[in-house]
């Protein structure tokens, strides 16, 4: 009924690692050493979180251009810090919710956190969740004040709280005073040059000439950097693989892509 | 009563074939390779969201001048995808709803689509959704945020999703952050040159002497190109109907709405 | 009570064509041919929308001046065309209405004419219906999309409408996007010269010497050319009837009305 | 209680006659032709609307600097014409309305005056009720559209109806469009020169010297003009009588008021 | 509860001379002749509202910095008045008010000295009461335009009103339209020269050399001008009252808040 | 349950010492001499508050750059005063809180200190309280209204009140007329060159070598100065104790946030 959105509210508790799961459906491709460096950043905050005599809190925020992999990153880090307690905040499940409404289930959300010794927080999508559109520009600022309060605000005694968050907007975050909420900040880059595509591509199995594929792209967009987000060539394997001749298509479909990029 | 508007909101479900074949009342007619092209375009999506191991969700925008066909193409593509289910997403159907009997609207349309293995939703004029005026500029946020949403949001398990859109305002959903969030665009243009027109006209049998009611508007504009939508030619042929004179009262009427689009 | 105001929304079928007479109490006075033209056009669009094979909604806009005679001609060429069922839909009617209630009333004009098989729905005074002020600018955003809304909404199967609307501000209806929701627009014109003026003055069988009553006016302005409403002139006529000598009144009080023309 | 301000929305029927005679406490001093002319203006109005074949409607604005006498003469014209019916739309029984009890307390105001066969409505300082602040600026657009629609709706058959308003903000109400809404404006001047200031002066029998009052006077502004409303000046005699020398105190007290013109 | 403030809304009768006393605290020290002449301006009024035929409604604003005794001298001319009734209408009382109940506290207020046949309003700090912040700038408008009737609205029949208000933004009323609706109006001055403050300090009987007090301030501000509020004159020697060395101590403080002063 | 938050806003009563303690986690570290100036300043305004015939309320902001400490010194100057009655309103214990609901919560916590003879409320990060974002900029001004008229308004007799509140947006309440509420200012300093830095490191006793930490720092800043604050600075001592080699990466971890400084 109408009061769907309302009565979504409420049941918050318990695990979320199967929607942590689906976040990392095409998995984590090693293209660059960055995705590494990465990780690796993950695991020492993962590590400093659980010393008992350390800070008890602490928050990190992975950003970068669309479809770079910040939510399948920090799933990953999440999943692998084998903390007891995982909560997913994400727009998605937070449609039509009122301002009072979404500052109610994250409250929740971290209500949960506090209750696990020890937990992970993963908060995707600021911008989403904050509703901000440039043009204005608008956002709605009490779930922004109640994020900030809630990213510094202590756990209870005893207890530890690693928070994770992903954007695709950090000046915007700059902009609100919200980006130095963070005690650290990870930036995920985009698949960059042709031997970073050509290893994806070779992954995919999907084509017998990888070769030809990259050709055919490089000869769309005669430029030697490719500067498009891993999600989209993902995707862009897939509608290749519709065509007789994939390895065209995809030189087609991810030029439209690289265009793209350079126009938003 | 007066609470028309929100027992509007209450039965969503069900088949919406009906209302399709009325926005295609006007036919096909393919009077450029444009109109074959943007066929192709869209059988292929419909293949790739068919395809089991691909991603579960795709979307498209679909955007041109005003009355160049926008709604009847996707009907057309969606009609022809023969998927299970189709729902329409209009703002005929909103009339007078307030922000979350909109979104709650949405919601419905979007759930009772997961509900089927294999749907399409249409999600027609785009910016009338979400109330845009260019004084203010002023939309509806809390709907822009919902839809942005929707398009990203994996349907369930699988469920596969293809959701078609219409806009006659490409700028400003460009300006709002919620162009990118269509997986693909498709261009539908004007009817262009005489040659264009010549065929239309043919077709329509409304005219004893075709060529002169050509050459009348030739007249009128001084132009060699027409650049007008589908839908007002179709709608000049009936008004010329009604005049003696078919091929005069046809130039004058098609040479206003060609000033009219210098004007917009 | 209070309520009145909410009361009001309910009972709105029926015809109205009462009210219509009403708005023509000073009748048409075919002081210039545009007069003529302007019902002739009024005409055609009645004829094209009662034709059973053509589109089953037009729609017009006559703007003009202020009391140019745009009311007075919608109401007429209403009132000509003999369809079985008028719908007023006037300010008038919704002082003091939210939007809301101003658009469940919409709403509700539009579904009593699509309970006839053909019906004109005149919407009187677009500017006042939408809140217009120029400072801000400020409107009721909600009301204009609903409006639309219906005006491009087709009628249930079967049943034809014409929309008559009027406005005095036809840049600010071009600025909103909302005059090209019109499939045609008519322009109303003011009293322009000496000449249509003496003919209307003549009519009124008010004075004694007309060309005297001319004669004074245009000492006053040293002008060629009047500019005025007709609604002011019939006004200004009035007046001159209170007074011992009309036909310098008549110069004065007209030559107000064109010096205020000039500064609107 | 606290509904107070509510519950005097209710009984708006009967003559507000006393009232009117409150707002004439000063008299009408007639210390200039303007003021013979404003009341002969005021006579023609008021014979206009009683012939029966006129317009069953029609509306003035007297319009001037603050404390011209702007509302003292409405009451006049309004209590002279003898109509059966006067009443009284001022903001001093609107305190902390809101918006819709406003609408409400004004339609109910000429609810009232349609009743009678004929009757004034005294709108006074409308620039209050529609709450103008140039701060902003703000304003109540809803109390200003209802107005709008009120001053132009025609009375029920057989009614014949007069509105006189007043503000101190012509400029203001031009930006608005209200001040074409009226169907004439009557301007209200200051007290301007010395002859003038004497004739008052002499009217209130307070000084034993006059002619050194106005002498003081104008040794402190040093200026041939005097540019301070009726009102002002009435209160500056009262305030000289508590001093043992009027007409030095008068000099002071008036120089200022003449200041703060000038600044305002 | 958490209807408290709604609470206080309800008992509004009585004198508030005890309120007054204690705006008084520290009484009224004659360190200028300006004092006196303030004290005398407020006699003339309380007299001339007394007179039984002068106009029934006079009010006055007292403006100057921050800190210069407004308060004090408005509660001191109304103490002083002997009428039977003061009222006082402070921001204090008025904590967490919405604009509606702020409106019917000042209402009720008004009320009930229109009960005594003559009483004294005190409005204290009217920019707090309006919620005045310069950026923005934000006000309350349904606030300031209660208060602009409230001002203006003469009192019932045989009824008295003096409105004595202060406030520390007098160019603020300005742009607001409101400081035209006093009256008149009264300026209250800073501490200003070396002698006025030695004159303070002896009367504080706190220092033993106060003429070292007053070098020291003077070896720090390097300045022939004090320019520092009453108020914080007074704060300024309890604090040196702390220190041993309280001379120096003085100086330091006083030397402070000139600094401040400049600043603001 | 939702209402969760405004249930929170009801036990308010008794001492806070114990959220006190928390704040002051980290201890204070007697870096530079501007600490033990701080905390002298401190003693002295507690001790003039003590003082029963000064004056019953002072009110004193520490400010100063993001983690300087502002929190933790207004928290040990409260320890410090031996108050019976220490009340904290911070930002952490209203989220989700409307306005009202805030300014009800503030009410509470001062009318709890009133009961108290002597108090002392903390008011911790005033930007947060009034949800101040500098995009728009946007803030609560009915908060903002409420907390000034709180630090003004005398506490009930022979009841004393200490205001300590922090912020680190000194210029923002400058320019809301927020900062002049208070009595008096404490400036906060960043921890600033590299001896202040040497003596945290070394009470610290997590460095092996903490002249080469200090080191590694400078050859990454390649600067004299380091302009962080505190917090920072210990947070980046936890870090650098997770990593084998601490001297290093202590200077890796400081170095960017000086960086990061710079940027803010
Ligand atoms: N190295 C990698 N890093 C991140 N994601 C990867 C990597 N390799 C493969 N993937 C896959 O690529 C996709 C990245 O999509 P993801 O949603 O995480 O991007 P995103 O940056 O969050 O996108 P958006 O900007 O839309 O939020 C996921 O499906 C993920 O499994
Ligand atoms: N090749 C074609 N493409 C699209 N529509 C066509 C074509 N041939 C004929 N038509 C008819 O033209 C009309 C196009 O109108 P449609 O409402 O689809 O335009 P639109 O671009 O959506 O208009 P709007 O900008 O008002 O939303 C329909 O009636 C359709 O049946
Ligand atoms: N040729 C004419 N055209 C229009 N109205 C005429 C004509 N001759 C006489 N009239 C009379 O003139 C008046 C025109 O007023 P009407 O209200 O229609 O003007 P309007 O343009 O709608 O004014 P407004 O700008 O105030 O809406 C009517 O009373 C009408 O009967
Ligand atoms: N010739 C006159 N015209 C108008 N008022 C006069 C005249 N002679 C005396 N008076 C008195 O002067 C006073 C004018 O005050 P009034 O309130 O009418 O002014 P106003 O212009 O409406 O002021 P405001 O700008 O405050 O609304 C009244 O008391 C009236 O009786
Ligand atoms: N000559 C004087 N005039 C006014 N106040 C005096 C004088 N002498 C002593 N005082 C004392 O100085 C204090 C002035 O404070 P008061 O609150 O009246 O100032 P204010 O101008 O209203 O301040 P604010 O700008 O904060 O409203 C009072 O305690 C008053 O008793
Ligand atoms: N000399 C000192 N002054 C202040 N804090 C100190 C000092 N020495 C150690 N500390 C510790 O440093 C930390 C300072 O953090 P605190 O929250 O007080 O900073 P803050 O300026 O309020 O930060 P924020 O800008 O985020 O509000 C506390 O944990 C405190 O115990
Ligand atoms: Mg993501
Ligand atoms: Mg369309
Ligand atoms: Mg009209
Ligand atoms: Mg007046
Ligand atoms: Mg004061
Ligand atoms: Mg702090």
């Amino acid at each position: 009924d109408f009061e769907h959105g309302f009565a979504d509210v409420q049941p918050a508790f318990g695990v979320s690692e199967d929607e942590m799961q689906r976040l990392l459906r095409g998995g984590i491709i090693r293209f660059s050493s960055f995705i590494d460096e990465i990780l690796d950043e993950g695991r020492l905050i993962v590590q400093q979180v659980r010393e008992p005599d350390s800070t008890p809190l602490f928050s990190a925020i992975l950003h970068g251009p669309p479809g770079s992999g910040k939510t399948a990153l920090a799933a990953k880090i999440a999943l692998d810090s084998e903390y007891p307690l995982i909560k997913l905040c994400s727009p998605d499940n937070m449609i039509g919710f009122n301002e009072s409404m979404k500052i109610e289930h994250m409250r929740r959300i971290f209500d949960d956190a506090y209750k696990s010794p020890m937990s992970v927080v993963l908060i995707d999508n600021i911008e989403r969740i904050i509703e901000w559109v440039p043009i204005g520009p608008r956002f709605s600022n009490a779930v922004l004040q109640a994020m900030m309060v809630l990213l510094k605000k202590d756990p209870p005694k005893d207890r530890r709280l690693l928070v994770l968050a992903t954007t695709g907007e950090r000046s915007v975050l700059q902009q609100l005073d919200l980006f130095t909420s963070f005690d650290s900040d990870i930036a995920v880059p985009n698949v960059k040059g042709y031997d970073e595509l050509k290893l994806i591509v070779d992954e995919s199995g999907v084509f017998r000439d990888s070769t030809r594929a990259i050709d055919e792209l490089r000869s769309h967009t005669r430029s030697e950097s490719v500067g498009v987000g891993i999600k989209k060539i993902l995707m862009g394997i897939e509608t290749a693989k519709q065509d007789p001749d994939r390895e065209s298509r995809f030189g087609m479909v991810i030029s439209r892509a690289v265009a793209q990029m350079g126009f938003s």
